[in-house]
């Protein structure tokens, strides 16, 4: 008996495994429709049984497990597995394979901001350095189970670095799709991790529906983000290690950047399950941050309407005219009560200057975003500096050391001699 | 009663906490000598009195420790620190602090090369990116501690940027000095975390040199990496991670990146506390890699003699002339039965392009130094493939990304209709 089946977000048909994936559908078979310049239709939901597994697993036993731990209840992950005297195997996983990827986890930091608490998750400390990490590791060990030897995906950088360098760790094939005006950074993590580099002449939307169409021709495995529907299984991971790092109590607010809007689908679809198990009460409420130049969710829950425009702003993480996962990241959001809010490039880059210099964290301009959404929301009354509020860190800043440039200059250098008469030193 | 005191490396003279701290000794007060151009004479190292600490840590508690949680026991380093009821508290430090500093860790990765077992510690996944941060984290309780509101540091970059964001985490002020030539990644950490940064025209032996006298005009806290004996003594720290994350089974080789030659003694310095505690029996050869254009320690080992030579290098990190180490150094190569070995900077980059490719790692080039040891051994019969080996990964690639540039040139970018052209897909 398979322990998941698959469900339509937008139609909510029910699927077999079988059915999905022994003709390797990623959208819904009845309802699925990839359009260029417009979100996803009919992008599949993964269920477990709930009731099943709360009888496996105890709350107390997962809260023990030390973050990036996961694996190690395989009945929770679409996978075959086989769990012999509390031993898990993965099947057609080697221990090796195992081993590089349990190292996805990142640490939570409890810190303070101007005298108040604030909960920090600095998922930037993952294996290449940013979020993406947790939906390729997921993405990459399903290649392997279902014999497909290559992967392909269209990334802004991030989630193409992210799939390059798991996929070295486990000896897969990749190809990655991205914009032309990539980072340097991310751009060469790709290269170096021996993936195939396609630079596509215009932005992301480009990117991911050459990656689409080719992947497809080919017969490549594709981890286009919510296309295939492990990228949003594998982000839920930082849902349960927030819930394990904070021995099962999750915060008030988590303010999360959105593009493409996946991670914080991600990050719900951890938190629904948890509810399911019967292990937490309430749903912390979802702050979806974007960019003002790339805000399609911020103007979809405002207008119940998708309009596709041109996007411009220094996060290139967050860049997207047709959030893929819109419909799903709009869900997200309602059903936890929270908000989606816009920032500004200035109000990013401020923020971003002020996690470097005040928390020792830095990151890039996407991360801050969520940054610079909880210090806007400070000045409303939505969020109180006594609220327990958690950042999303998505990606390190030294993938992106352009947009760190625009406010650091390269200082002139001086002689010993030079300095000491500098520094009124004799 | 105080739980530790210093001993001079070279006369062997011992001294109380008193005598060193008062006075803000980093030196010997004997024979402690900084001279330019010249490995540092005097260098101080701290001692714990390991027999009633071994009756009061149990090693079976001390092997269940996550990585980093190495502070939960202050008897074993050179804090002041009060015990109740197993609650640490480390004087004068918010438990705000100590949750940023407890983030020092990496992951420990059981992987393969080649089909043989390896292990490979990517300490590239430390807060700022490099196993530098084992030392700043401890010199930054230091200060705190002696009330010194300001700290500088010489460094390659590494140990800047390290110092820099651990400094903004704790809000202290920090100063750094650097050589002109530094990798662009580094500098802007350094900048980013809001510390001072001097640029020196020439090498890292003048940064270091112009930073003792600045700072010692100015009253601020020195982490002159071997000058400072904390910044030795920080770096312990690691040997007892590979102890914790291996079970107590260390492995027959540790291959260690030697540029000043801190990183080797800190290492085994952690080695010979565990031999003290009576946790090991034997100790891991030490195999301590150069950069064979900046190679003061093999020449010294060989020729008994140290001899100044300016040096080049692809692999800033690990370019020193003077070694400001060089004899705690050897020492630590001499007391395990290792060896000093040479690599070119084209092997290093060698090494550097298969961590990436085959183990999804990327390294910056004196990273990479310690995995072109292990291949330049494996050719003789010094090092089998079966005996088990230890790469010491000390910087993150992205720090160095002109060094990666070196063999990923920029591709060109196609649009939509030309990909499909030159992939063939209609």
């Amino acid at each position: 008996m398979n322990h998941y089946y698959y469900e339509c977000f937008s139609c909510k048909s029910k699927f077999s495994k079988q059915q999905i994936e022994n003709d390797l559908h990623y959208l819904c078979p009845k309802c699925g429709k990839a359009e260029k310049n417009k979100p996803l239709v009919g992008v599949l939901k993964i269920i477990y049984n709930y009731n099943s597994v709360s009888e496996e697993i105890k709350k107390s036993d997962f809260l023990n497990l030390t973050p990036g731990e996961f694996w190690l209840y395989p009945q929770l992950w679409p996978l075959e597995y086989s769990l012999n005297n509390h031993s898990v195997s993965i099947k057609g996983i080697t221990e090796q394979q195992l081993n590089s990827i349990k190292t996805i986890s990142s640490p939570l930091i409890k810190t303070k901001y101007h005298g108040n608490d604030l909960l920090v998750f600095d998922d930037t400390r993952n294996p290449t350095l940013s979020f993406k990490d947790r939906a390729s590791g997921l993405v990459a060990l399903k290649a392997i189970q279902l014999r497909v030897k290559e992967i392909s995906a269209a990334s802004t950088g991030n989630a193409g670095s992210s799939l390059a360098g798991i996929c070295a760790r486990l000896g897969i094939k990749s190809h990655i799709f991205v914009p032309e005006k990539i980072p340097l950074g991310k751009r060469i993590q790709i290269q170096s991790f021996g993936a195939n580099l396609y630079l596509v002449k215009g932005d992301y939307d480009q990117a991911f529906d050459l990656c689409l169409e080719i992947s497809q021709a080919k017969g490549w495995y594709n981890r286009n983000t919510a296309y295939n529907p492990l990228t949003i299984e594998g982000k839920k991971s930082a849902a349960y290690d927030m819930f394990i790092s904070l021995n099962g109590s999750l915060p008030d607010f988590i303010f999360v950047p959105v593009g493409d809007g996946v991670i914080i689908s991600g990050i719900y679809k951890g938190l629904w399950e948890l509810k399911q198990l019967g292990w937490i009460n309430e749903f912390p409420k979802l702050i979806a941050v974007q960019a003002s130049g790339s805000n399609a969710l911020v103007r979809y829950i405002k207008q119940k309407k998708f309009v596709y425009k041109t996007t411009h702003t220094i996060a290139d993480s967050i860049h997207a005219g047709a959030p893929r996962n819109l419909f799903m990241a709009a869900d997200a959001v309602t059903k936890t009560n929270g908000f989606a809010v816009s920032v500004t490039d200035f109000e990013i880059i401020d923020a971003q200057k002020k996690s470097a210099g005040e928390f020792g964290l830095l990151i890039e301009p996407a991360a801050a975003a969520s940054f610079a959404g909880y210090l806007k929301l400070l000045k409303t009354e939505i969020v109180s500096p006594k609220s327990r509020s958690l950042l999303m860190f998505t990606g390190n800043g030294l993938k992106d050391q352009q947009s760190l440039a625009t406010w650091n200059d390269e200082p002139k250098s001086y002689s010993q001699d030079e300095w000491k008469r500098i520094l009124k030193v004799k």
